[in-house]
């Protein structure tokens, strides 16, 4: 393999053979080929593509770049959730326990926050002495034990997406679809699923701010799950203002706790409940089961459980006064009389992180108080001078967090329907 | 400046800025912007194109990377020829004498050979003793007094040119139109030119294979020369057959007298000669001397002086078989009866390279005597076992030469007329 002609090849709008696509992988992950070679190789993708085989064995290259979890002794099916990204997004919080709750096996390995978008692991270090860092072994025998297990990416779990994201986000070839469903579906088929259910979020605070790139994503992302033996389900919904009423981390899992005790804001509870169904459904399981399991505090009684094992502070389930909060909390009002017409997710999220709830780059910390809560939702009616939203925080970025706030919502005179939460189903 | 904008720019097919691009060339050449970030940008515009502005902005940012040199105190206008590459091009050997002889200045700074072209500086070198190394100072001296001085590039005169075409050569990114003309123009106008000729190959021998191709590189080159203030004619001449009957340094310095004392192969006459004619007309002297200068001995005499001047054995141009000779010459016969419908000459210049006349790496070193003599050329009636070309070889690679050659000769019933010479004009 001359690493010079494959990329003349993609270059040229020809495919690259599956052994020549394996090869590269491996020896990109043994630092044997050089950075600028392969960032020559992902802009030729980036702007001529990859057919459906080449994508297949790209991302089956990356799944074997390392460490694949074998659950097989495991008994039944193993089914994860993976979201694109959003801002509010904390449906992993109650899901996971809900779906294992329901007797199907959820082996959830999630990621950090990073820029305008939260990350499920930030939220769960929320709650006091909660460790997401687990080994493999500890991490395999929690999802044989309760069903469950919720850690975030070991180093030696598709190191190659791990060396090529870093590339690619100082190359200007992050926001390609193939190499984006690459980076998440071999990352995900490492862990050792069965089958898969995709959240593909889109619209404003969503990396895909159309439906039509949000259902190329989907399909793609469907398509090499089924090349390589998964089933696979994905969901488009409604990222074109925050899920819920809370972004920033603990906020979230206040919220995620009142989902799990059959309250919650109704988005998410819906969301939660047809995801879960998904999961079920490929699962093996009743669907109808999820709702029961929601209502009837079994997913609770999961989440209490796995907080338990993973070393977090069960007292705050039942009084999530004692999650970490916030020295300050301030309204942010109404400019004026009219109707919430628009709430720019990707502009809340961006007033979070300036807050500290989120990250502006991978090593950055984040401060699991604050955040923001919203009392206006796209379609309410609001009046001059009533909250908006509630700051969480402790001074810091408060001004920028007020300007952006400022700028993401969006009034008229008329009352408009929010987009729905489902947009579309892609199998 | 953040050169992943840039990269994003060039990626979603926007032009970049004039200032962006001097200071990305400026800090590429510093060291400060990572190769993987270059590349990246490089498949960028390999794919999407520079618009005339960008390519001048680029251009003129990497002919002022490094020395620019200057020429004003020495009187008349300096004007300069280049060769995109070719099998057997030795033209810049009679041509930079001959229009000195005419009285228009000759700054001429050559390249070596790679693949399955030759280069001037080979050529020369295979005179014993020829220096091509000289320093500025001395470069400019000679001009004064002579009129002409041949050297290879220094590593002041444009170094981004340097970095970057040994970037491209390992990233899929040297066949780019705006690529290969700012490497070029940037390159010339260092040398400090008021007017330039290019001569483009077109054909199986030349790094433009059609037509439109050259055309499009010739118009390029033509227009970034204009739009940074320099009088630029392009010729697009035929590269379909090796240009002479030799192939090979020494060979080709031998064919080179010949023209110098008023003989040789027409095709090297009539290109040198036309040549030296669009050079005389842009230095303000009438074409009409070029013909005169070669006949009457002129060009021979500067030649002569020149390689005096640089270090040469001036014997061997009253006597060339001083030069270095390969111990074997034997003859690769015409397997059938026939007329030559082509040569490949791509095949022929690989052929030679395989016999040490030529280098595959830049950091090869070539053997001064052997090469090739054709007999046969396009259009020419050949018996079976009659010679169509001779070997000079030191028993290297002859094997390999051999295969070439066979595959590089066509053979029909009817007789065809060669390509012509000059295709076309560009100004």
């Amino acid at each position: 393999m001359r690493v010079c002609d494959l990329i003349e090849r993609k270059r040229d709008g020809s495919a690259l053979e599956s052994a020549a696509i394996a090869e590269l992988i491996a020896e990109y992950t043994a630092d044997r080929v050089p950075d600028y070679q392969m960032s020559a190789l992902l802009m030729a993708i980036y702007l001529n593509g990859l057919t459906p085989p080449e994508l297949s064995a790209w991302t089956d290259a990356m799944l074997h770049s390392g460490q694949v979890l074998d659950l097989g002794h495991i008994p039944g099916l193993k089914v994860d959730k993976h979201s694109t990204g959003g801002v509010g997004d904390k449906i992993s919080l109650p899901l996971a326990p809900l779906v294992a709750a329901c007797g199907v096996k959820v082996p959830m390995v999630s990621g950090r926050g990073l820029g305008h978008t939260g990350g499920t692991l930030d939220k769960l270090e929320s709650i006091p002495g909660f460790r997401t860092d687990l080994t493999v072994e500890r991490f395999t025998q929690q999802v044989a034990d309760l069903g469950v297990c919720l850690i975030g990416q070991t180093a030696e779990i598709a190191p190659a997406d791990k060396k090529l994201y870093a590339l690619r986000d100082v190359t200007g070839t992050v926001s390609s679809i193939p190499l984006i469903a690459s980076s998440i579906m071999s990352k995900k088929m490492a862990e050792g699923i069965d089958a898969l259910v995709l959240d593909v979020k889109v619209g404003s605070g969503a990396f895909m701010k159309t439906q039509a790139e949000a259902r190329e994503l989907a399909e793609t992302m469907v398509n090499v799950g089924k090349r390589l033996g998964r089933k696979v389900v994905a969901l488009l919904t409604d990222m074109s203002q925050p899920l819920g009423r809370t972004v920033g981390n603990a906020l979230e899992v206040r919220e995620s706790i009142e989902i799990l005790r059959g309250g919650g804001p109704a988005d998410i509870r819906a969301l939660t409940l047809r995801l879960a169904e998904e999961m079920l459904a490929l699962g093996g399981v009743d669907p109808a089961e999820a709702a029961r399991a929601l209502d009837d505090g079994r997913a609770l009684e999961v989440f209490r459980k796995v907080t338990a094992a993973q070393g977090g502070d069960v007292a705050v389930i039942d009084n999530p006064d004692l999650l970490p909060k916030a020295p300050v909390v301030e309204a942010f009002l109404a400019p004026a009389d009219g109707y919430v017409t628009s709430i720019d997710a990707q502009q809340v999220g961006l007033a979070a992180l300036m807050l500290g709830a989120g990250r502006q780059q991978a090593s950055d910390a984040v401060d699991p108080r604050v955040g923001l809560v919203l009392d206006a939702r796209v379609g309410d009616r609001v009046s001059k001078g009533q909250p908006l939203l509630w700051l969480h925080h402790d001074q810091v970025g408060l001004e920028d967090a007020r300007r952006r706030l400022t700028a993401a919502y969006r009034f008229g005179d008329a009352p408009v329907s929010a987009t729905p939460l489902i947009i579309d189903r892609v199998c």
